[in-house]
């Protein structure tokens, strides 16, 4: 824990104020960085416009976001399969949805299914990859070298979809220099700020122990970070325009817990 | 990979047929076995019938379930700041949830609702923790001592909640006899059946490399384990009877690229 604690408070003092720090990416830097997709963010605008978008995105939950991924996940496997057009029926029966939900879910982005035919599963694909932003290689920094941020630096499933890991982070002397088993570099957490502009790097993911994240969560914000994905458990508090997602892994241990409990009380 | 190889192969050719190895764990057994939780499974039986429980939980979704976690969740934090009860509309503004649905998904399992009141947090809570099976501990094994595998034995939420990580299984001979960093002990993953039986496991989480996820569940399954949380990427298939999560950790950064590229369409 040593190392975390002066590494962070070190990096605090060098970063002057949050605010300096920040203007080190204000909009028009971070608009410019982005020119390369710039084409495909029109392209986006102008498919959602005629598919006439009925709720502003902002109002769409995370939950709702959380099913997009479900049925991308779904429908990847339907085209690796050959399958080239599905219901909804279909979809909520063979993947075990609710059809209803389906369609409302799809509805806050525009009108996707045929009358029918039902969806063409190449074509919906192709719209979920855009509304979830995964038409354009998103940079991620992984803060934290232990077990868990080693092992989500080598997870096969965020490459696969897009997401390239720049970096790791740690304080850890021993650990600096060295790099994942898949080879993503181990940085020291004094260089985020620096790293972050030089790589423009999107998202933080957190994985340090719980008293060193809103720490880390700082320094990232001010390294001008705009989303964090918090695995350490504990809320943690960003400031508006920074879009911060925690994961609790309980939630799908309870879910088998809730299979077993009801398995007891019927058998 | 090798240590796994012959290791898997070695185990299945010990553990006679799948069917002599469940026999191992026969319902009367199990239920047994089960003795200490009896009554807390019958209360949970009286409960429900006065609550009118109005649809057989088989057809309960995984969607409803995870919400179920979430929504616990929020009533821990509620709980924690001292709040008594709180209407569905207000757990549905302050976590960015929806009234409509917290009601929808309450009602597969009662009425839990009070008129003019709404909920009382220290109830519904306890409510809840029944429902997904918390109010007795759960037993876990954890298939592979690598980064992800040491992660999630030491992953804090877990036992929070009250699962209990009893072990973890590996086919790597360095790893074997050691244990994590929270002390959670590493076996011989050809020792995955007797351990189960003699630990009573509930759920085998695997966190092997892919190739290997196979092999590993059907050795879980024919242990006599009656649940799986893969995180290993690609499908697994279970036998009737057993219940299979797969975790995407990706839906969770899916999110996030959701926000960002909102943002940038926006800004």
């Amino acid at each position: 824990m040593a190392p975390w604690e002066s590494a962070l408070s070190d990096a605090v003092r060098r970063s002057s104020s949050a605010a300096d720090a920040r203007s080190h990416r204000t909009r028009p830097f971070y608009r410019a960085s982005r020119d390369a997709a710039q084409g495909r963010v029109v392209a986006w605008r102008l498919v959602n416009r005629s598919h006439k978008r009925k709720q502003p995105p902002e109002q769409v939950s995370e939950l709702t976001t959380n099913r997009l991924s479900v049925y991308l996940r779904c429908l990847n496997e339907l085209d690796a399969a050959g399958v080239q057009t599905i219901s909804s029926q279909g979809l909520a029966t063979r993947f075990h949805l609710n059809a209803a939900q389906i369609r409302k879910d799809l509805a806050y982005f525009g009108e996707f299914g045929v009358r029918g035919v039902g969806y063409y599963v190449k074509e919906l694909r192709r719209h979920l990859r855009k509304i979830l932003g995964l038409d354009r290689r998103l940079r991620v920094a992984i803060i934290g070298a232990g077990n868990l941020g080693l092992a989500l630096a080598d997870y096969p499933g965020f490459r696969q979809e897009g997401f390239e890991i720049v970096g790791l982070f740690d304080a850890a002397n021993e650990k600096i220099g060295h790099e994942s088993r898949g080879g993503v570099p181990i940085h020291d957490i004094k260089d985020l700020e620096p790293v972050t502009r030089r790589e423009r790097l999107d998202i933080a993911v957190i994985a340090v122990p719980a008293p060193h994240a809103q720490p880390v969560a700082d320094l990232a914000v001010s390294a001008g970070i705009k989303a964090i994905l918090n695995f350490s458990p504990g809320a943690l508090v960003v400031p508006e325009g920074v879009k911060l997602k925690s994961v609790d892994l309980t939630v799908s241990l309870e879910s088998l817990s809730f299979y077993l409990a009801q398995g007891d009380s019927h058998g």
